[in-house]
């Protein structure tokens, strides 16, 4: 069928299950065939093809509501709900997003993106149903990697109090985005090994007529013993500890298996949990057989062999310098442990891994954990280097505030993807992590302009022994500068005069350095001689620089690719004011607004984030003049 | 045996049982008399006696780690290390923390204050203690109701993965901090009643014989039957998915039951739990009886009785005047529901709860779940109020950001415990709100001046309908003023001129606005005319107002009670540097570290946030005079 004449769910109501596999194995080749070309999450929706048509078939869109948890596998559901042409322009530049996005459909009830929130958001739902005395179906796909998340476990301890009706499918791809951990992860094992429960129900009730009836003293326990029969039947006894009524292990791509269960939870009072095993990558050879889920999110590729489409780039990807120096460091220092919560390859750990793997800590989907169990091991005096994305640490900002910053326990913190992400679009952007760590006290804050400056701040922050530190970085690959063989180690608080200048002052870090440094050469050829910054401490800033900038009284501009409020700009004002100086400072950075997907070029150009801006507003600050006490200016 | 002569837990050794429940008695009769003077966390200490004197007995600290999650049960362990005198001073002004402390012990190995980080800090430090080929013991000793933190939850299942040593203690109280919540809750209960694997061994294995041999066809459903007979003979089953062995139930006040299983423990390879059961309250009549929880921390009182002997104030608390304000919007708006994490008695709730049952939902201790909870009624058209303490909004700073503010979704926010809260210290001081919440695009933040402003607050956060809007409030009681029989509704963004001025402008909100009033009366007697504004909207700014401020010449003096670093200041400097105006502003507010305990009112000394601090700053503003532009003043 043409899959772009979709416009709601609603025909697969008459479909059969041959005709369901075959509208499967179309699914499937066009997301292959468009993915091939714009990149996305191809291993974790060609896993997700069969259950989300039986989920769509089964249930009524948008009245049932239908939760992703993270979202990244919500492009059938895309498909489904009449958005196939749209596919061109995926995770593009106003185009669709690679996650559900309530602006784009009505059966997108709930935007995601980070992990484990689809639980308590569907647990939010179902008291709303119940308060309303509506009664329609609330069904969140929840993977079981995010089921490691803390927050969905507080749900589960939740929903299984309330006993509200609600049909959690766990997806079980043993994946998660990598090789799952944790003992959750080992029960999951025992579970789909288990076997069902009908198989086994006759044998068993044949064995259990084998049991003497016993009374007096003994009866309390043949009883316990018959009550314990219940964990047998039932192989998702985790999940009937919380209350749930378990279903599975179901084969995610049996439409027969699936129908059936579903139908058996719709008819289940109170909250039901069905055990769907899936495998990602479905259906397309070099993705099944991909053992380290390099397939999870990708690039373009090329159909017939799998082979990556790379853009001809040579320089290093920041993630890999940042590992290669902490391994490189770890070598000569015992005390260097690294925690990820379960982004090894995003990270790229592979090679610490090898290397050290007592010392290599994959916690799972659990940034609040992984956070405090650093500031464990600082206790002790090791030296932790937590690897975590800007945007994920949002997960942890308590564990940073009160057991980290508080304790001022040398944690050091890689706070990988930081600015704006690109196609990831605006739950993944790393654009916050400024203004909520910068308000903490003891912490230190870093930014490197090149990934050269970036293995020395590595070095410095594992050499720092007076409390936490971290340095941000941004996604992709670094400039491809020349690499000193030697680590060195930053003085704390101490910037890095770019270019010396009379007229303005550019103070400035990591990403946008280089647009400061081309806005100052422009301006340098209409005589304008301006001074750039590597202002490479956030906190604390260059106390001494700062001084004498101030009392040279000439504007300054600060550029950041970070939220504005309380960002390092306001610091900038903060100092002034606390200094009792009264400068002309204009801030540049991300508005107070979120940032949707697209090139990141595209959106900083969106945000006038530019080498043109930067020349235009030195030109405003130069041409205010001097400026009256008070007044407004321009 | 006098109590202040313990130095270190070491002389525990040598007692015998009879011995240590002499011990136990003088403890708990020293624990009485001592808190019914300085007040403090009566309930939980009484709890744990026999534990913590079991504990220091069996283990040798601090070579062996001791960890108490939370921390307000840490009592004991600081009589037993020599802290027994500085008990006159609890949780006073640079007296004894009610918290544990590093720089108090060197027995305190982990500070604690929020719930739930004691099993990831555990693990760090076992993870350490493995590393550096040590063999000492860990033993983290959390309660049932941390044990719903969704970051315990984390711990415990990448405990259950790395199979270390590790001894968690489990303080099974059915209390948490009031009446527990949530399927783990009732599975502990079910272990509770399921009485000891040893007592029933014999009889099972009795039974287990009875079941016939069989083969062929029926010997994996057989053997299957047996494996299960493991979760019979081990009643926590659930920490045994999770990987643990399991002992218990142990009784809590049994010195012999607790030595027995600590030596199982001790034994044991791998992860264990001890489940123990104790009563909160233990051996004070009032504490015991005590179904409400009344007795987890508390003010002084008459031993004799158990009358609690309040300060004569009639002004309402806080917390009770904004849960009536929602109550009496709820009886009209079938939309609201109130979520509260484990707070029901700290925000005043019963009567809401008792009022409307079906729309208070206590989470447990959740505050992750509990705010994307609230997102999710919010999708539905609910009205939900978040009722939670600022330094535990801290814990859901990614849920706000990500599924809160980036959704735009309808969820208010009462922020309770805002500014500085006294005896709890530097873990419980809601200081940072402001800071973390001002960057997020879409939010509202509002603070009131007194109860009266306090409730119409309430009444514009529940009519407001364009995204998330909160509102924060200090602990302890309001102002006394009267109350207005009519809600109103506040402009949003619109601030209040409470006494106008022509020498300088004093921007301030919530519990700052009365000193700075009393300065600006102070002033006013030196000829210096100050007006003074309740900036009650911390988001979005007055801008109208600001602009006229700003135009007027006249310098600016901001005064909050909360973290200066990215807080109401800096959005004043901010505005300033947005709309090209150089006023002259000086920002009070609390400083870049952390506050410890005291009373508020010491604490606001400590800091110089004070009236007579606000008339120096104005008075210094005044006699700059003119300032030069971008130089340095005073």
């Amino acid at each position: 069928m043409d899959l772009t004449k979709i416009e709601n769910p609603g025909f697969l109501k008459d479909l059969n299950n041959y005709e369901l596999e075959q509208l499967a194995g179309e699914v499937r080749r066009f997301l292959i065939e468009k993915l091939s070309v714009t990149g996305g999450h191809l291993g974790a929706n060609l896993g997700v093809v069969e259950l989300t048509l039986a989920l769509h078939r089964h249930f009524n869109s948008p009245e049932d509501k239908i939760l992703f948890d993270v979202g990244h596998q919500s492009y059938i559901h895309k498909i489904l709900t009449g958005r196939t042409a749209a596919f061109d322009t995926l995770r593009q530049y106003k185009g669709l997003c690679g996650f559900p996005k309530r602006s784009e459909s009505e059966h997108d009830v709930w935007e995601t993106g980070h992990s484990s929130t689809s639980l308590s958001a569907a647990m939010g739902m179902a008291l709303a149903r119940d308060m309303k005395k509506e009664t329609h179906h609330v069904v969140p796909v929840i993977g079981d990697g995010a089921l490691t998340g803390g927050m969905a476990l507080e749900a589960l301890n939740h929903i299984g109090h309330e006993k509200r009706n609600l049909t959690v499918i766990l997806n079980d791809n043993e994946m998660s985005i990598a090789g799952n951990v944790g003992a959750l992860h080992n029960a999951l094992g025992r579970m789909r090994s288990a076997g069902k429960y009908r198989r086994v129900k006759d044998e068993l009730e044949y064995i259990l007529k084998k049991i003497p009836a016993v009374g007096g003293k003994l009866a309390h326990t043949a009883e316990r013993v018959k009550d314990s029969m219940k964990y047998f039947m039932v192989p998702g006894m985790l999940f009937e500890e919380f209350g749930f009524t378990y279903y599975g292990p179901i084969d995610g791509h049996d439409f027969k298996d699936l129908e059936e269960h579903l139908a058996y939870a719709t008819k289940t009072e109170g909250p039901v949990l069905l055990h769907v095993i899936t495998q990602k990558g479905k259906g397309y050879y070099p993705a099944e057989s991909d053992q380290k889920d390099k397939w999870h999110g990708v690039g373009p590729y090329k159909i017939d062999s799998g082979e990556k489409i790379k853009p001809a780039d040579s320089a290093p990807a920041w993630s890999q310098v940042i590992s290669d120096t902490v391994e490189k460091i770890a070598e000569k220092d015992e005390r260097v442990a690294v925690i990820t919560p379960a982004m090894i390859l995003g990270s790229k750990l592979e090679k610490f891994q090898q290397r050290f793997p007592d010392r290599l800590f994959d916690v799972g989907i659990a940034e609040q954990h992984a956070a405090t169990m650093a500031a464990g091991l600082a206790t002790q005096d090791m030296k932790p280097f937590l690897a975590i994305y800007s945007t994920f640490l949002q997960r942890a900002y308590d564990q940073v505030v009160h057991d980290i910053c508080r304790q001022n326990l040398n944690v050091v913190f890689g706070i990988d993807r930081a600015g704006l992400v690109g196609a990831d679009g605006e739950t993944h952007h790393g654009v916050f992590d400024i203004a909520f760590l910068r308000h903490l006290p003891n912490i230190v804050l870093m930014m490197p302009k090149d990934e050269n400056e970036g293995q020395h701040m590595v070095h410095t922050a594992l050499s720092y022994n007076e409390g936490p530190i971290a340095f941000r970085f941004p996604r992709g690959n670094g400039l491809g500068v020349p690499m000193d063989s030697n680590l060195k180690t930053i003085p704390i608080g101490k910037w890095d005069v770019l270019k010396q200048g009379t007229d303005a002052v550019i103070l400035t870090f990591g990403t946008t350095i280089p647009m400061a440094m081309e806005a100052a050469k422009e301006l340098q050829k209409q005589g304008k001689n301006i001074e750039v910054v590597n202002a490479r401490f956030i906190k604390p800033l260059d106390e001494d620089y700062l001084h004498t900038c101030m009392q040279r009284n000439i504007p300054i501009l600060t550029v950041e690719e970070a939220a504005l409020a309380g960002g390092f700009g306001s610091a900038i004002l903060e100092f002034a004011e606390e200094n009792h100086y009264m400068p002309r400072v204009k801030r540049m950075g991300i508005p107070d607004r979120f940032v949707e997907h697209g090139s990141v070029n595209e959106l900083l150009e969106e945000i006038n984030l530019t080498k043109e801006q930067i020349a235009i507003e030195i030109n405003q600050l130069l041409t205010q003049g001097k400026v009256e006490n008070n007044r407004k200016r321009a």
